[in-house]
């Protein structure tokens, strides 16, 4: 096991009545709150109503219309509005991407300069951090219990991931009576979203880990086991809080202390989401049985262990892990998830500058190399 | 699943280098150190040492003698010293017992009243609690990582646990190679302790709630597959590193949120302990089996699928839950343990007293009545 730091300041405040908790937790912070939020389908499915309904003792500044893939374009606006309103609290209503988008208002409200710097340069820091609560309505990236936030800019085709230690979230509200309106393809890309981040933690050369171990198997397990309820039962309270908290504990810094990660696969999904705006999940998808492929002969110790716990396969080695991958692969595919590129209209037109970008630098364990790229990606078209 | 709050601000500084960071975190919280430990085995081992040259900026007081099973009669004198010297910081230095009575001193240093006011009322808090760190050197209760402590006072056999969000420390320092010189008693006792907590978690009625029972899982099977080699090498870094995070993650807010927890092992525990000063942990094993007898009529369920997961046993139920005791008992017995209260040179005298105290009390699911106690405590004998 490697030597770690185990922290976690975040509040989870979890179950069907969290959402009567949020001004008890809010008012220590003060009374004025940025409330932020994303297209508007909490004002549809009555979320935004709730919230406010709540918040009539506080001075209330909105700024909506974060995307999927929050774009700094869009966010420098909410800087704007926060540097003027100076708020006490920023509330964000939404999913990982209205969350982390307001990780990065949070934490550029206070630095004086370009908001880039701050995703770009993680020694940067501002003189202050706007402290950050959340309201979540999707289960997907965990961002409502980690420190973490990925930023795109759409005109360079650049999504880097960056992270501070002061955005945690405060707190989260997490009802998973607020994941009943998720569409059933949302709530297919979030799980695939959360079981990868397992994978990205889990399938390494770390062989001294059990309890990592464990509860990773104990996460894919359980997703395993609700996803397809949730999806077509979308008001099951039961498969949704299980695939909700499956996906706070994948990426909460919880499973990934002391082993090496490896985070390939997000690294060449991030260069398919900021060339084309697949959504994450979609496109973990169609990427992560293709990378199995390529790691399979070094990982080959812990793909065993995921055939065999996960999966329930038995046999010799090379079908196990060979199982392993094809029962991944059909998990995805499911859940109704398109699994190559060609369905989502994309060709290999922009190939040659991913591989560019990621040869040598894709893979914490292991860099992946300009060819393993190629044939990942080849693999997926 | 039930409701509920999942918050642990703790920082685990686990691994190799851990003893090698005390000052760098120490130091936020100021000068003044109020180092606290036990009947000073860390000086044989050299732990004390290594602590007092990195403390050499600070103004130390120390407060030693805190005993197993740590006594309020004792505590009183360290909260005297405490007061005197108003520490910035609390630097525990031990297992679960020193931690347990640094908790008492960070609490009622500034509580006008008797510090026991505080372990027996939960509703009582003093103006301000001493910030507490701790350096862990013994594998077992997890109190370096939550919020309670058990504090007993000899005088009229009492034994309660209290606890305070305020007394989750602010950090502690996990190295495994500071239980190198654990004696191999006292390793198996905190094995024992550390899948007690892990039992009073997960054996209950709750069917709903995957995470926290493979979580629970987990750690039980990372004690059974490490406990031996722990034992038996005492210096083997692997099986100590894991059975160090399976103790800490065992009783730190994780595994029990949202799942209705038990508990009655312990209560029975401490009466014994109260009692008679056994190790906790040995009074444990010997508990564990026979409660399991008396209560596997309706936790059936979780019996079933914690022989099946954690034992690896199939046939038909009964012999599953008969199976999945006995290898219980089995488990405990490998280590060494004594499993019978007359090898502790402990006779029935207590019983009725006891009895008296915990019927109807013990156990959080569904009380114990008097019979059952005095059932689980004749087949302890």
């Amino acid at each position: 096991m490697n030597d770690f730091i185990l922290h976690n300041p975040t509040k989870i405040i979890f179950g069907k009545t969290a959402m009567q908790k949020i001004v008890e937790h809010l008012k220590p912070y003060g009374a004025k709150v940025l409330l932020t939020y994303g297209g508007g389908s909490i004002k549809k499915n009555g979320i935004y109503e709730k919230i406010i309904q709540q918040l009539a003792g506080f001075t209330v500044q909105e700024f909506s219309g974060i995307e999927p893939n929050p774009r700094i374009e869009t966010l420098r606006k909410g800087i704007e509005i926060a540097r003027a309103f100076q708020p006490d609290i920023i509330l964000a209503v939404g999913g990982g991407s209205v969350i982390d988008g307001s990780k990065l208002i949070a934490a550029a409200t206070y630095y004086n300069g370009d908001a880039w710097d701050i995703v770009t340069n993680p020694d940067l820091n501002p003189s202050k951090y706007i402290p950050l609560a959340t309201v979540l309505t999707l289960a997907a990236t965990g961002s409502e219990m980690n420190r973490g936030a990925v930023i795109s800019k759409w005109e360079t085709h650049e999504k880097p991931a960056f992270g501070r230690n002061e955005l945690y979230p405060v707190f989260s509200i997490c009802d998973p009576q607020n994941l009943y309106s998720v569409p059933k393809d949302q709530t297919a890309y979030g799980i695939v979203d959360a079981y990868s981040h397992v994978l990205e933690q889990y399938i390494n050369t770390t062989l001294d880990a059990p309890i990592q171990d464990r509860f990773s198997e104990g996460i894919l397990l359980t997703l395993i086991e609700n996803a397809l309820t949730a999806i077509q039962e979308p008001t099951n309270y039961t498969a949704r809080a299980n695939v909700m908290f499956s996906a706070t504990m994948a990426l909460n810094n919880l499973i990934g202390v002391g082993v090496n990660q490896d985070w390939a696969t997000h690294q060449i999904e991030h260069e398919f989401s900021a060339f084309y705006d697949i959504p994450h999940g979609a496109g973990l998808a169609i990427i992560t049985p293709r990378w199995m492929e390529v790691v399979k002969d070094y990982k080959t110790a812990k793909f065993i262990q995921y055939g065999k716990r996960v999966w329930g396969i038995s046999g010799d080695d090379e079908d196990i892990i060979a199982n392993a991958i094809q029962k991944t692969y059909d998990f995805f595919a499911s859940l109704g998830i398109k699994m190559s590129l060609k369905e989502w209209g994309i060709d290999n037109a922009h190939f040659p500058e991913m591989i560019q970008r990621l040869a040598g630098k894709a893979g914490k364990e292991k860099p992946l190399t300009a060819h393993e790229i190629q044939t990942i990606l080849n693999n997926c078209l």
